[in-house]
């Protein structure tokens, strides 16, 4: 199913120098890859692509970016279930005119920055053509210690609601780009680089406690939605406690609420854990100098998702970041 | 980066009612997949797409059949390794307009079909829009007793070089479909419903014997250069022992020849063993009641592929199937 003009030196040409993983009997270079893994540790795999005029446009990020931003995706659903990411396949999809040698390239280098960064090898994907726009299609496979399950029907009334980062930014980012205020432009970094959280799902993992867990790629209402849907909960957020990036109280109320709600695509873990064992996670985190925010908490009612702000209570919907308009 | 439309309802649809596997923990309905593996297995992972107007026409084959093979094409991988598929992850890319849900449902239920056959799980995926072709890219993973590796760069002078099945069937039904006589004209299955061949691989597998092995996905001139690149010898086939589908002597000899050496996707393995244990191979397969063919052998020679015919020898070079031009 290989179709790229020269396919091998291009291949050739992305192949990784050396790797990192001990499991890793044989990589890229047969028909698939060969890794052994210890008994001690459960495995986790996740697939999420990335679609051209859907996903992205080249006034979004760059190509560097794409790889990157795809990758980074994909490891912040190994962060969601508290895992170590170990291996990742792409599967790439070129357009016959549009994108460079050295565009297709600059993909690649953006992927291996953040596999070097994570200390994760790829292991194999596919290269073929495509008559229209240019897609990536990644698999990521992850370990987690035998019997921790982070999911997200684990929530139970009297949890704390956590989040472990500002969220929004990435919503105010792609704004600016799409308004073509350029890269330098406040927030567009969130975007465009985001950063999975597997230190802090690896905490959360590590803790021993219950605990439910979901990246935002969809944004917190709908992040919520999906954890009170799993675990038969009722969730209630408190506006006031949701952090911000810095400086976004510039915006309208209005403006900040939806994309901190709906935008999505911040990549911070939202989860919850018991009343009781919430000081301890702070702790924990503190002892790692990493963020922790509680934002709400877990009531046994009918599924559902509120916000509470001063004396009022709203229902929020699951709407979820709509990315862009087949008519832009 | 999920996109269609009502995607929740669409998931719940193409939900498997059960699962196969005990290994399996988690599976769809979390950020990812989570399953355990015991310790007497290695594990292998592959990815492979399937993209509209490359790899198939909507003239070609039918959404069942679109699922089916995308599906059959990775399992074939992991039968070119000597595995046992386990789970697959699928990605898929919707264009916005020409695919009805009613395809779509078609298309994961000729996944599902073949994923009962070899009694393998979906644990994952992606679901997106595109604004052009479909695009279906999937990971399978899957194991092997450890420490058994049959890969391409096995091959040692001496070895014999040895093919499964028939090919060509695949080229020439395809070439039917596209002058447009219908689906029962001759070897169109052999195109639209592949046969991934796990149960010959795990012959291979367990004979404990030192065996090269690649699936026939690009034509047994192109696998045969694969197999001469990573092993570093001479390929030496001998035309008249290469097995073509019954009836193929209606078509002229150099159609023939070229469908059967450089039509691909016919997925049967080709590969090399020792001389000395020939004998036990075709034992072992006669045992199981499958067919496996002598066709060559390997020198220690530069690297290269020739072909014996009667007293001649031409050298074959490494030509894969091109699917269909951008210009169709």
């Amino acid at each position: 199913m290989s179709l790229v003009k020269d396919e091998f030196a291009f291949i050739q040409s992305i192949k990784p120098a050396y790797t990192f993983r001990e499991e890793l009997i044989q990589g890229i270079g047969d028909d698939a890859a060969l890794y052994r893994i210890g008994s001690d540790w459960d495995e986790i795999a996740c697939a999420d692509t990335m679609v051209e005029g859907i996903h992205f446009k080249k006034s979004t990020l760059s190509p560097f970016q794409i790889g990157r931003k795809a990758l980074a995706v994909n490891i912040s659903d190994i962060a969601a279930m508290g895992g170590i990411p170990m291996f990742y396949l792409v599967s790439i999809s070129v357009p016959q005119t549009g994108w460079s040698s050295k565009q297709l390239k600059e993909i690649y280098k953006g992927m291996k920055e953040i596999a070097d960064d994570y200390e994760i090898d790829m292991i194999g994907g596919d290269t073929v053509s495509t008559r229209s726009d240019l897609h990536i299609a990644i698999t990521v496979i992850g370990k987690i210690e035998k019997g921790r399950k982070l999911l997200r029907s684990n929530a139970r009334a009297g949890d704390i609601v956590f989040l472990t980062g500002p969220v929004g930014g990435s919503a105010a980012g792609l704004s600016s780009l799409l308004k073509g205020e350029g890269n330098e432009a406040p927030y567009v970094k969130y975007h465009q680089e985001p950063s999975p959280r597997i230190k802090q799902g690896r905490i959360l993992a590590k803790s021993g406690y219950r605990i439910s867990l979901n990246d935002v790629s969809d944004g917190i209402a709908s992040e919520s939605h999906e954890l009170a849907e799993a675990s038969g909960v009722s969730i209630i957020l408190n506006q006031d406690t949701i952090p911000a990036p810095e400086g976004f109280d510039a915006y309208s109320s209005f403006q900040r609420l939806e994309w901190m709600l709906n935008g999505g695509e911040d990549y911070e873990l939202i989860g919850t854990v018991a009343e009781e064992n919430w000081e301890k996670v702070v702790e924990l985190f503190e002892a790692h100098d990493e963020e922790i925010y509680r934002i709400g908490y877990v009531e046994d009612k009918r599924t559902s998702v509120w916000m509470n702000y001063k004396d009022q209570k709203f229902k929020l919907d699951k709407k979820g970041y709509n990315h862009f308009s087949s008519k832009e």
